[in-house]
């Protein structure tokens, strides 16, 4: 049971666009026991798109194709599939009837560009699209099944949910492949792997370790695979005892649980709120916490600090402490979570001052320098870490350790 | 002069890890002049690996492969790189010193994972990482070089950055190719192309145009190849030219610049300094702001205003207003706007209230709903918008729509 994805677009090939499409549509089909066995990234190519389309016809069960499906001229997916399934383009009413509706509902003026997007080709399966003007088309040649979706996220995943998933699911019935994930924080990928070797030691073939590192957060991924549901999930659960007893102090969460998702969870269970006060993290650690549905519950807001004035005039920061200390230092820091727990009455108060970079270091406070303090009623709680990356990454790393110290405190509450 | 990227991780295939590598190589070669004719994700396994070093020997004239070389024992490629050159690992002392210094540097002790990072494949060039443990390779076979990098981003950049681009660009001349991005925003892409339908049709054959939409930024990108540098440079700025004329409402930008650095620019250009006040975009606004080096010239900083406590208690909107019209209201988002000016003293306030979703809406105030103000000494401005998207699309459309009313206002302080 395997699967290929296919990405069209010169804009994938040139770098001015991340392929988001084929990670999401590759865990998907894992989750229902496919094998993806390539993802292959190809030009908006007439000869390029038949090349890879006749390589994966017999080598593979099903083949999902994204993009080139646009209103554009430079897209040539669709008459590209004509002519390797031989066939020609229709207008199909039904898809024609829901642009046009679409185009009302929003009050635009529609094109022939629009117009043409109800053209598909005569031997597919048409899969509506409720989201875009773009149908997804199914065709089966040479034991293979192709789908062809738009490239636009939010499209191919209405396409892939409504449509091709559920139908996948019904057509192939296999071998059972289960992945459970282990979220960890606060340490290294060898330093984890050296604390495991007995752990990887011992797993029975049928289940294999992954360690995925990203941005200081290591996922350990367990996948085991066989013929009953049951006895996976038995095996599976027992490993994973197994891994919080060896190493239950990295461990923050289970599955896809960001970091963000883990404190929200916590406050939820102990009914605590929290706020934030943010300098060199700039609105990240807010951005972050209310990412997650239902933050309001918990979360009361945030006082951007990035400007001194601010930290005096609303945080309440001395001018004092700010010209005795510098505004990155345990004591400015201290200061910014009592005055936000103060102003905004919450449970915690988490804060951050530091250098993000690329300027503003210095050899005593070199670019990367974080001061991170977490306040509530118990006293406060003040750390400095130290990072080695630019800006943007510094900004994720500085945010993850201050979520990771928001965690710790409210699990002590 | 063609090149290939190679991704290798089974954590591609099974969708845990997005592939920014491959976007970001693509950018660099296509930079260079070569042209990326295909991106390959296979899984760590010897034979599909020696499968697709096979099938690129000789098609391309250089291979960039990522992935595959961590410390853990699903790490593979460099084992299979010696099988398929015909050579074996040996300790590279120098990669070895550089290891273990990096340990003592971070105070951390060393394992024989860490150690093994060290051996390299006899044949092989070594390309020093001073940013990880895991050194680029370089060989070549058959008229292609096969350069292996970490699949780290920021090790595979260095690496890259360091040996790999400016040794590609030494070795290859080649015909010359120049991208030009134009960047837009307020409307859509038909709608885009139907403007624009005249002039595509009088593009001299040597450049084409794509669409590249993201979030309500619509990219176009201009791209002419040919031989004479400064002929084509002449070219594209005359395309440029007759863009400007075409559809001036909607340009923003040029090349890669975000929205956040128009509005940089403009706020740096203008000596005019900003502070926000976010509700429902909580801190995505702030966040996108400071992330632009340099921002503390311009940005103070914000009130993240997520409960309505903070809305009435620090940016002083009034209970009765909030009672009235509700805190999604263009009365509340314009107090807000005020609020924010005031107590953080700035030329420029933007405030937002909303629904992201996907609770909290109504019949009357659906999920999607927005609102903005932007005031000024000069007065307040507030508008209504409407997404159709899922929680974190709405947060990022929402935070775009307010930045570009931002940018507006700031052209015509």
């Amino acid at each position: 049971m395997k699967a290929e994805i296919i990405t069209i677009g010169d804009e994938l090939l040139i770098g001015q666009t991340i392929d988001t499409n084929s990670a999401w549509i590759g865990a998907e089909l894992s989750r229902l026991g496919f094998e993806v066995t390539q993802i292959t990234s190809i030009p908006d190519r007439r000869e390029r798109i038949l090349k890879m389309l006749n390589e994966v016809t017999g080598r593979c069960d099903v083949v999902l194709i994204t993009g080139g499906l646009g209103p554009t001229s430079d897209d040539i997916t669709k008459q590209t599939l004509c002519e390797f399934f031989n066939t020609t383009l229709i207008t199909n009413q039904e898809v024609l009837g829901m642009i046009e509706l679409m185009f009302q509902r929003r009050n635009l003026p529609m094109n022939e560009n629009n117009r043409r997007q109800a053209d598909v080709p005569a031997s597919c399966r048409v899969l509506f699209n409720a989201t875009g003007t773009a149908p997804g088309m199914w065709f089966e040649k040479g034991g293979t099944i192709f789908i062809s979706m738009p490239g636009v996220p939010l499209e191919m995943k209405y396409i892939m949910k409504e449509h091709v998933l559920p139908e996948l699911g019904k057509r192939f019935r296999s071998r059972i492949i289960l992945h459970k994930n282990i979220m960890t924080y606060g340490t290294y990928e060898a330093k984890l792997a050296e604390l495991l070797e007995v752990f990887e030691s011992q797993l029975p073939s049928n289940i294999k370790l992954a360690y995925l590192p990203s941005l200081g957060i290591i996922k350990l991924r367990l996948t085991a695979s066989g013929n009953n549901q049951n006895e996976l999930s038995r095996q599976i659960n027992e490993q994973v005892q197994k891994l919080y007893k060896t190493i239950p102090q990295y461990i923050y969460g289970e599955d896809e649980e960001t970091m963000e998702m883990a404190v929200g969870r916590i406050l939820k269970e102990k009914k605590l709120t929290v706020c934030t006060a943010e300098s060199c993290t700039g609105g990240m650690i807010a951005h972050l916490i209310t990412s997650v549905p239902g933050s309001s519950a918990y979360y009361k807001g945030s006082v951007i600090a990035y400007d001194n004035s601010v930290k005096t005039d609303i945080l309440k920061v001395k001018k004092s402490t700010l010209n005795k200390y510098g505004a990155v230092s345990r004591e400015v820091v201290e200061e910014m979570a009592q005055g936000a727990l103060y102003i905004m009455n919450c449970n915690i108060a988490v804060a951050t001052t530091g250098i993000a970079g690329p300027d503003g270091g210095s050899p005593a406070k070199p670019v990367g320098t974080l001061w991170i303090a977490v306040a509530s009623a118990n006293g406060i709680k003040s750390e400095k870490y130290q990072f080695i990356h630019d800006r943007e990454t510094n900004i994720k790393h500085f945010s993850t350790a201050a979520l990771n110290m928001l965690r710790l405190a409210a699990v002590s509450e």
